[in-house]
């Protein structure tokens, strides 16, 4: 039983203030929206416990040093937010997502990004899927976009933003294709990402993933994790497509639905049309390991005494 | 006199509504936030009349169909949104601004962002200009930034977007490098545009501005009109930055603030530092031409019927 009313719909923290989703809402004139200038991290809740915290966290305070900003909360407050609003919810299997966003210019102030203030938005909602369950299962259908993916040196994705009209772009031209996601190449035409998600090949029992132009996700770290467990060889490197649509399996990892098999791309089967065995495997150790608490930070269900 | 309140800080329009400009605040959840999937433009307004208005409309268009979005409202509705947020304000001089952003994903939806309805959100305020009006007198102080604009292929600029991350970096740059504003190479290696501003460079009385990797202005457009009627050659190619180092004059362009000089280009001072011959013909014939009615819309200041 919880002191504060509960809000299973949706919990939010905006810049100090807690308050339910539907109430978390941005200024048509800050920056974070009007000039993209925001950075953000997610992670997951599972059995009511966060997965790699610390991971997200150190990645989240790296993006924010990146775009140059501080908000008004250290990492350790942060983390306090995301328990209490997990909290707020009451939810054991959570979608916690963490924005730090430029404010707006203040009348009469310098107009420097440097002096507009930055500020926390954070919220938690029910755990969302990338995939509806019945593709997880049936696996995903990939296309190897036209699109480029926008380039590390103009905006790296390591710091998690919200650049994402080049995948919005793949996207409708995956869904145009007949697929469900799209792959996006760098102007080396070396695979990059997806929006939302890494991706893996397989070929001859090991495991590949590309090393530059990519988000370093906190599941692909993961599963280069488990393969080291399951003493599956993997290779951080550059992927060519060629390499990928020739692989024995492929599969995508992201913080919305853990290890995702891949049976189609760019209309191709692979293997039998179901996600293949080395996919299968991690599928089922990353969801082995979550339920026997790897990496596993259990959420503070009880109320915070000042909330009482 | 007007029937309705006014509200000269601000006023917004969000999707069939009007209110004031602190009530305009986007979810938190709408990926024209989360995903920066929205296009906007910005049109100004000076002593009681749009300027190039049509002009403003017609990419505006053309922007939301590249994005794929088609909002409730029309062309003819969006110009009649507009003239009455002016006149909601009652301002003579106001900087308007509409956006088009993708909302949110409803719960048991596809996910396809073709299946998210986007929306307009438009506002007035006060006219903003670029740089304040010392600088705008004492010419910008430019560098040529080391982050690279994001090439069109991933984002196309001509599609008017918040992308801004790598504009942001080179800004940060600037300021640390004791200028005003930066401008961006592409990864040629030739000039694009500053964050808000096209660029121009004058050598032997030639008039010269990039034709590629940029936002196709409309100031910028004026100006090559105006080159037209006072008989100055200009050149729509590509500009390297050795070119830009070793112009006559330099000058940036923006609804938000039309013509403005530029005095210093990494650290060299441009001319006399001031403003060149060239700049200063076209900075006052820009400001004539608009007094005297060129391309104006004047504003309709009178209460709509529905509004009494």
């Amino acid at each position: 039983m919880t002191a504060t009313e509960l809000w299973p719909t949706g919990a939010a923290y905006m810049d100090g203030t807690y308050m339910p989703l539907a109430e978390a809402r941005i200024p048509v004139t800050d920056w974070g929206y009007r000039r993209s200038d925001v950075t953000y991290d997610v992670v997951s809740v599972w059995d009511g416990a966060f997965f790699k915290l610390d991971d997200h966290l150190t990645r989240f305070a790296a993006s924010m040093a990146h775009f140059r900003m501080r908000p008004r909360e250290s990492i350790a407050e942060i983390r306090a937010v995301l328990h209490e609003l997990v909290r707020r919810t009451g939810l054991r299997e959570a979608y916690v997502a963490v924005d730090c966003l430029r404010g707006g210019p203040q009348p009469g102030g310098s107009g420097k990004p440097a002096d507009v203030r930055p500020y926390i938005i954070a919220y938690a909602i029910p755990y969302v899927w990338l995939l509806p369950k019945e593709k997880v299962e049936r696996g995903s259908h990939l296309v190897i976009a036209s699109t480029p993916r926008i380039p590390e040196a103009s905006v790296d994705p390591r710091a998690k933003n919200f650049h994402r009209a080049d995948m919005t772009r793949a996207t409708f031209e995956a869904h145009d294709r007949g697929a469900d996601n799209p792959v996006l190449l760098d102007y080396d035409g070396n695979v990059t990402e997806g929006p939302g998600f890494n991706v893996f090949a397989v070929t001859d029992g090991r495991v590949v993933t590309p090393d530059r132009g990519v988000l370093e996700g906190i599941t692909r770290k993961a599963v280069i994790e488990l393969c080291d467990k399951l003493g599956l060889p993997c290779e951080v490197r550059a992927l060519s497509p060629e390499e990928l649509r020739n692989a024995d399996e492929v599969f995508i990892t992201s913080t919305a639905g853990g290890v995702m098999g891949v049976t189609r791309l760019d209309g191709r089967i692979l293997g039998n049309d179901r996600p293949g065995p080395v996919t299968s495997r991690l599928f089922d150790a990353y969801w082995r390991f979550r339920r026997e608490g790897w990496c596993a930070e259990p959420v503070d269900y009880a109320p915070a005494r000042a909330a009482e």
